[in-house]
């Protein structure tokens, strides 16, 4: 029904090949670099080497757009064409900064390649495109159902040529990475704005600046998510040049917009392939295991549980290949419905594969001798990714309603 | 990410035209006339009358396809450019007929295509093109687990120049309805032979043949889908010619293998425009309707559910043209995975999606007010339509496993 | 954990060999004088018969409580102590008229009870509880949410020394069955009251009194219930006396507050039943059937499931008596709580269960030939009779959310 | 409906007021003591502290049975009346410990109350009563699935006067914890006996004992439960007296039954106790949190799943005490269909809720900021406890099937 281009099958089987020679093998011994870390939120030694020979691969910054051909040496890809590489790099948890293509820093790219100035993309843009640096978004707050944006509390002032920032934000993904350098902080510039989407600004700021305190790393369901990590962040006066706002001041939810719809899509890409690398690890265990005097292979309920993980893996590739065209030929604004069907459908689809093929495990299914006890967590936090899904199905419901409904 | 060819969006656009001037305005007609016949199993008028304009405008044996195109006006349609169609005609229960492309004749008129003598096509196959006709397909029975083809037990004897059947069936759709002519039976011509699947034969039985007695229709969940129905039959010592024989003797595992995969996608592809049409009438039902003050639609449990049918429809529709797909391009026999996977998960999918559209509609929602009741006995009805998921379940789970299980 | 007195347990035994001797074994012969019937709506000939023995039996009215006694032989049950017999009951769909314990007489039988001049409960009771005549309570509409009793559209107006009533009714349980002779009927006296619980008054209206319409018999997933059947009515100024007022003028709402909630949970009570035995045909036949060399019993799958839907029942079962003990120790208005539980929570359970011993049963589970269909029909209208499960859960989350939610 | 006894009803009462008054108010400082501790696996000082004071008030070996009210001073509990008990404790995680009444203590020291030697329980049981002491019992391996029995391979074999161990376990509750010293070993004496269940013995290993190797503490979903934790250890010629043996010589399998039967039971108990607390936080935050112009608490979903949440807690309390209930009246072999119902059905029902009850508190609800994500976990590798939930289904469905088959 549909094919990739020829350039996007060329890659998917050079990722595939390094997956198998490089990323792969490498499993136990990143998983002990970082428990034998000092310091859980230090660059590991292995990303480096492992980004080195990626470069040299030409496997990197796979998710430029083509419209941004002039970021990447593979001259852009379009959304439909990134979707199968997504997949692949997310098989390992960790392995999409291998390639320059974790979140948050994609998305960030994508703010600088789109809202910023020359200046700023000479200082920021440049260096996250050689994997020298990390970012991190600064939107969520503990306080407030971020998910309406107009519920965010954090002030950006200004005093003379500096904005002045005070506020609390968390889940600030990459903001505990010893890498990370910049900040794009979302704020509420003129609160009172009848106009509830001309009340935020975005502006940058340097992560060493003054009156930033980094309170803590969170967890979810027990994890750190270390090197990369989440924080809990303080701005506490924290001074940054007026020519650190990002497009406009007032243009903070406009960009937001923007960025959050392939945002979204790139996790749920990544998660149908942590779905089917866990579909494949239960079809060789069930294989290699017997209860009862019969493999449990041969157990009808297995067969079933694998029937059904395997049609809904199929089918979830399939929404977010169709969602992937609509963004490549109508763009994001029209493409919303599908962006929040995705949303609101794969993480949790994907959740329920793996909690079946951990049960096929048994006690093991949930160690960390597996990936797919991360993975799980990786497609819990995603249904509170953005807001939750059922904001994003409120606003789906509505859409479809009209859509429907006659006058 | 597809697109249908101009032939089948033409048809498409036109089928959609007469459904609005010529189907949903005689839904009530239609079932008046269903209620107030003397037998519900004798044709109804208003159907012949819809026969000759669907004749007329075009739209008729819609389901032949590309490579059978000598028995059509249109040219032949892939499997995956009929998908639309067959939805968009899955939006009426009834109205498949119309177009002569319902259940059971699209897959029997597929038999005699490909297994028929130039004879045996002259004497029912014309007919059945020509929508003169009805057919059934003899297969299941009571006393067995007819999903395992091994368990049959009608008995095919030879005996001079003739076979001589005796067994029960049921499960017959069509064998009540009038205008039905000719059942093709399987039955157990050779029960000893070692390979299970030489014990079969098929042979064409005309209705009329001494020793058929049709003992009753069935109905699922309250419904005789009258004027078609499933009958139960007793076959005592019924006899016709050697040469009613299809494709050979010991060949009828062959030939229903052939059929069934097809006639799966056939009921998923319409049971995704049932599923399609219950969302519609679920989001004008909610826009008229108010509880406690608001608007149903307001209410975001609605949103929620509305927000989840459309993306399952979606993925499920998806899941459809990928199978549809893969058989114009591979064949049935490369696709049996993908087949499985639509027909164990599209019946149970619309199932739900239409259990919460009822919901929605109060309790007139359960009524013959709408297609919706009908609609839902349709697709649990599938879930059992040539063996329950749970045997294709079991062979879709074994593939899968040894696909991704090494040595 | 729990006793039933000695009275419940004796009449359970009775009841159950009852059931055994004259219920089961004419489960065939009942489905045939209801297909034969020249008219659906009639009273059966073998339900007489039944009555007759079970009021000879001593098993008549079990459902009068104790605060009622002097209206049964038995001395009245608690709602606890009759939970186990309505369970039983429930185990065939027609059986509990056959103890006069059929709902909504048993519901309506209550209201005269509690709410009923002498003369009333001269009039009408007394045949009700006899068994002689039947009743219907007519509450909700075609046009409106019925479910929030503020939008309920019929006209109730007082014209010299009578009621007028103008409006339309549908699902009014009974309205069909040629025994019914008495109409509760629910509408608005005085719909500008700005306490909206006031507006509502309720008469009594005798079946036969002109300007009634039975416009059609409703069904539900295709079962229309005869011969009790449920009604679309039409009232069109209908005239009754004044003393026809139930408890008194603008207090209609109150009654149906004191009816409902036993209702809701005497259909919990049966529908355990249904589960129960749906369970119990399951398990017989999967140990009657083979599939591929071997009894279907020995999948891991059924057994899955049958153990699921055992555990099921049994919290289903614990649910519902936990409810009427509640009911019993403390009283309808402080059990609301436990009924919205058990209301929105039994129904669908049922459902489910029975869609999977239906499953289990191949095709055929679909059928009249088991009792499982109508059944499933039965649990699936339970979710929008008094109103949708969704209005309850409204309730029940708010009245949780207060209890739990610190000022 | 039931009734506590009254030393059970004051006990509940004392443990309220000793949760408010000393362990909620603790639950910080706990986890930071934890996370500042140089060894996540030593005893922390708090929990010293909170001992002392359970123990001054009474509230002390509440696990203890009627049968063995020796070892206790309230005279000993009936599982019904110690259910609620251990499902206030369940609202804490780690509470358990500071009662004297964690996994795998309170099972282990049943084993040395019913089948040790007096001067087994000297050394032992005494030290373990008093809280001096913990203890794991080792029966799970990492090579095979040991849900079923006869799949053990740890090698017990006898040289001189001595029990020789070779072998590997995993998931050894506690074996980390530094106050542990002694374990219960399960390993195969016997492996060509023909019949299966007496190949299994049992002994007695302190744990620091030669040749064994703590390997690593496991994580599932991410969290090691220190300090108690779950070791993967090393047997290697590990060598204890003849005397070591538990009861005897080849019946380790008998052990095994009767210890876990019960263990089962208190995961459910207090998994209650996690689900209903999650609730009350999601009814506190619902109410105070606001999107979209409306508190939280008034969106139709949220007060729905409320709703079903509440529902389900519900009945699975009453599966809970109702499985108790027949443990104490007939004993856990009379009890097996119960108890598997029990452990089938609450992990999973109580992971459901409670992954609902994080979903309404946001990002945060998946923190450690709120007790839930580690409830989550707890619920979630119940489900693997002890065998996965399909051995135990398959089981129950078996026995469920043979009670309702006619033969």
């Amino acid at each position: 029904m549909y094919t990739f281009s020829e350039k996007s099958q060329q890659l998917q089987a050079k990722l595939n090949s390094f997956m198998a020679e490089h990323i792969y093998p490498n499993e136990v011994a990143y998983a002990e670099q970082l428990h034998q870390a000092e310091d859980r939120f230090a660059p590991l030694p292995l990303m480096d080497e492992l980004k080195e020979k990626a470069k040299a691969a030409g496997l990197w910054n796979l998710f430029v757009p083509e419209d941004h051909a002039e970021y990447c040496d593979h001259g852009g890809l379009s959304f439909f064409d990134y979707a199968p590489l997504a997949e692949i790099m997310g098989r390992v948890i960790w392995s999409p900064e291998v390639f320059n293509c974790n979140a948050p820093d994609t998305g960030n790219m994508e703010v600088f390649m789109n809202y910023a100035t020359k200046a700023q993309q000479q200082q920021w843009l440049k260096p996250l495109l050689a994997g020298e640096i990390r970012s991190s978004y600064a939107m969520t707050e503990p306080q407030v159902a971020s998910s309406d944006a107009t519920n965010i509390q954090l002030e950006i002032t200004k005093d003379g040529d500096e904005w002045v920032l005070n506020g609390r934000k968390w889940f600030i993904t990459g903001a505990m990475y010893k890498r990370t350098k910049i900040f794009i902080v979302m704020g509420k510039s003129d609160p009172e704005n009848p106009n509830r989407h001309l009340q935020q600004t975005q502006v940058l700021v340097p992560k060493d600046t003054a009156g930033i305190t980094l309170i803590r790393p969170l967890t979810t369901l027990g994890y750190d998510d270390a090197p990369i990590g989440h924080a809990e962040i303080v701005f506490d006066n924290v001074r940054v040049p007026l020519e650190n706002v990002l497009l406009g001041e007032g243009r903070g939810f406009e960009i937001a917009q923007g960025r959050l719809g392939p945002g979204r899509m790139h996790h749920c890409m990544r998660l149908i392939g942590a779905a089917q690398r866990s579909l494949e690890l239960a079809c060789e265990r069930v294989n290699s295991r017997s209860t009862f005097g019969r493999p449990i292979s041969k157990h009808q309920s297995v067969r079933e549980e694998i029937s059904k993980s395997f049609s809904e893996i199929e089918m979830a590739r399939l929404l977010v290949l169709q969602t992937s065209h609509k963004i490549d030929s109508q763009g994001v604004p029209a493409s919303v419905d599908m962006i929040a069907a995705s949303k609101t459908t794969i993480p949790l689809l994907v959740q329920n594969v793996i909690d079946r093929c951990m049960q096929m495990h048994g006690a093991g299914g949930l160690t960390e001798d597996y990936f797919m006890a991360e993975a799980f967590n990786y497609a819990r936090w995603c249904r509170q990714a953005d807001g939750p899904d059922q904001v994003h199905q409120m606003a789906l419901g509505k859409k479809i309603i009209d859509r429907y409904s006659a006058e």
